[in-house]
């Protein structure tokens, strides 16, 4: 069982139909996490036949290997270091992934340490973590193989600031471009350029070895270069553009002084660019992507099938505001319940992606939550119809659960409960409003991240 | 030609690619466009067998009648009028319909009178005209026909304030709740509550006239007691619920006396209430809905596949933010173009509804265009794709453009001319990013209106 209070949410329906509408929707969540947890995927993708490891078609005879370092860092990375394991067992010289607080996982692994990083803001046992895992490649050469395994949360969860900046300079300057409102391909040109291991610069001193990374994406379109910030990945900015968006956004002059040094010295070629696409390093690097969002929706959308139900997944690229994808799913619905010309009746749609939280009340919640509140505003009445939304790391927000389940009856049951779900929307409450509810989804930490999932089903 | 700069829109593409996308586009507004035109819709929907008009499948035999009066008040019902005229001629006894300023129909009606009202806001020309139909149907008996025409506009031109209220003075309430954020079925119970038509009160004045009203909906769910405030449809709000709506968003200190004055004695028995479900005066009304988004959308969808394009109609519900439709259109144009699991290439997506755009910026702009706007932004480098988005009634919020039309290169070629989207976005300034680039689309006003749509190509 992995929604923990699946019984719950089941038992708060107020009709038969709603009922079944909201117990495929977890069996979906649940059908979809499974799929996508980290030692599973990695026992079915990653093979060993002998001593050859095998990964989608690529083929890695070890002995022509002295010694296999593993090295990553991520949300999943416990669990992929852990799966990783069972599959190489001794094989693996010697090996340490940075992971997420508390992060536990089934078997314990002989080869792997865990080292424990902060996230999402990084701290000083990430440092000392990455500091470790240079040592064991400090020496590498054509003879080792090194295994990196990345997943969401490993570019906070694996920092080194480049020389003369300390993580403090580097925490600031990120938050100032967060907070400018810069995009992930503008925060990411910066910190490329401020850090030891981001941007290609780990495959540079890995370089001779032979290099596999395995890859689990919580990236919208699975870019390389942007998962982690891609240590092992050629990087297309430059000093010069990590200056131009520290300009754009009017942030020069505060940023610190060792920060700026660093760039203009790279401007001015004093430091070397981070390796670009043909360059060397990347010549024995292979990267590839073992799981990411697309794999959960397809599960999703299998589950939904072997209940009967038409299934569609309409997106796997969902972004943008989390309560207008919460009308927009709603939408759709309607669509299907009055017209069926996108889906007949029983069906479901999928939609995977990450939303985000315009936030300007002071509420508690998550994109998932605030979703699914949109979503059931929405479909107010409509009897055998549930919307259920969840991040696959299953943590929505700063909040404890990993999403909500709502159906056509929630809005006229929380109005027996008193309470206005608009107004909860207002203040970004979203969090308060299901809590009251009882309609949180429960999951707990589930060691993968692949973005978030939303279903609905019409019955 | 309907899209008036059809030849300088598909020359701004920059690969034959994206010029087949927008061709395709521009084709598909047009048959949707078409598809919704007035005339056409009145000849194909209402026909004239003998004496026996036909409705849907209803029939009544206009020899039972000794008048057969026309009135009505909306963006379309110029040309509904026209085309009634066209195919009912002399049957016709006398008619007066309120129609916008500068209404131009092909052919000229002779026995129904056109008389100009204002939209968005009513005015006092709109009270003559609704005050004049008042007079045409003054003595309607059982052996009279009033044939009703509304659309979209029809409440705010055919105002006419109940005894003891002036114009200024429901303008005011309408002012303020709008301000206050209340949803349209808000507004609607206070308008229905304070004036002479609305809300099932022109089938009182019409009975016991046989009343056929037909209707050119502009509402997401064609609610027939929402499209032009229900004149003949029956209300289910009452007056209470127009005192708790002002109460709700605080208003009620505000509004002038004389509505507070009728909404009390309503509340309190002394005025009557709207007329209710199965109220005796609806015995003899028969509503149907002629025309709505669905058919345009469905038009569009049928010209894609002649064009020989995998064609979905995703929702004809769509509402919520329109750069965030945007945004969504674009994250299924990304799942069709790279996985093709929604729809195979060459395909095409048709979204049908009303979005809005909630302006904190100083810019000009419409729905349409900041949907485009956004999705230009989201579907950057892709080739062969296109997105266009117009309104129907060829007005696209306060601009004299109807939308846009923007294809993978809109963004750098915006750059080259030294345009930056986001900038325009921020500030809510579509209208005049898409006007350098030369990407509106003109339709004049369509004298139509059957909301918004939407279309994505994927070669």
């Amino acid at each position: 069982m992995i929604v923990r209070n699946s019984g719950r949410l089941i038992a708060r329906a107020t009709s038969p139909r709603n009922r079944e509408a909201r117990r495929l929707i977890i069996q979906a969540i649940e059908a979809a996490l499974t799929s996508v947890d980290p030692i599973r995927v990695m026992k079915n993708r990653v093979g060993l036949k002998g001593n050859v490891l095998c990964v989608e078609g690529f083929r890695l005879d070890l002995r022509r290997f002295r010694r296999v370092i593993v090295i990553g860092a991520g949300k999943a990375t416990a669990g992929m270091a852990s799966g990783l394991e069972e599959v190489m067992g001794r094989k693996i010289t010697i090996g340490l992934v940075n992971t997420p607080r508390g992060a536990q996982v089934k078997s314990k692994t002989k080869k792997i340490v865990f080292h424990e990083a902060g996230h999402p803001l990084p701290d000083y046992n990430g440092v000392q973590g990455t500091r470790e895992m240079l040592r064991l490649i400090a020496n590498v050469d054509e003879n080792d193989l090194v295994i990196c395994l990345f997943s969401g949360g490993g570019s906070a969860m694996m920092p080194l600031p480049a020389d003369g900046i300390s993580l403090a300079d580097e925490r600031k300057v990120t938050a100032a471009l967060l907070k400018a409102g810069a995009s992930i391909s503008e925060i990411n040109a910066v910190r490329k350029h401020i850090s030891r291991c981001k941007g290609g610069r780990l495959a540079e001193l890995l370089y001779p070895a032979q290099v596999l990374t395995l890859v689990f994406s919580d990236v919208v379109d699975d870019r390389l270069d942007v998962i982690a910030s891609g240590p092992t990945v050629p990087d297309i900015s430059t000093f010069h553009d990590s200056i131009d968006v520290l300009k754009k956004y009017g942030i020069w002059p505060d940023v610190p002084q060792t920060v700026r040094s660093v760039l203009l010295d790279g401007a001015n070629g004093k430091r070397r660019e981070t390796p670009k696409p043909g360059d060397r390093v990347f010549h024995r690097v292979h990267n590839f992507i073992l799981c990411n969002n697309r794999a959960a929706c397809n599960a999703a959308v299998e589950q939904f099938r072997k209940s009967g139900l038409n299934s569609l997944l309409l997106t796997a690229y969902l972004e943008g505001e989390a309560r207008e994808a919460g009308r927009f799913l709603s939408s759709m619905i309607k669509e299907v319940e009055f017209f069926g010309g996108l889906l007949s009746k029983p069906a479901a749609i999928v939609l995977g992606g990450e939303t985000t939280v315009r936030v300007s009340g002071v509420g508690r919640g998550g994109p998932n939550q605030e979703l699914a509140l949109c979503a059931c505003m929405t479909i107010q009445e409509l009897d055998g119809v549930a919307v259920g939304s969840v991040g696959t790391d299953g943590i929505d927000g700063p909040t404890d659960a990993a999403g909500a389940l709502v159906d056509g009856a929630t809005v006229s049951r929380a109005r027996r409960f008193g309470l206005d779900p608009s107004h909860y929307l207002r203040k970004n409450d979203s969090y308060s409003f299901f809590s009251r509810l009882g309609d949180l989804v429960f999951t707990g930490s589930t060691g993968t991240n692949v973005n978030d999932l939303s279903f609905a089903v019409v019955l």
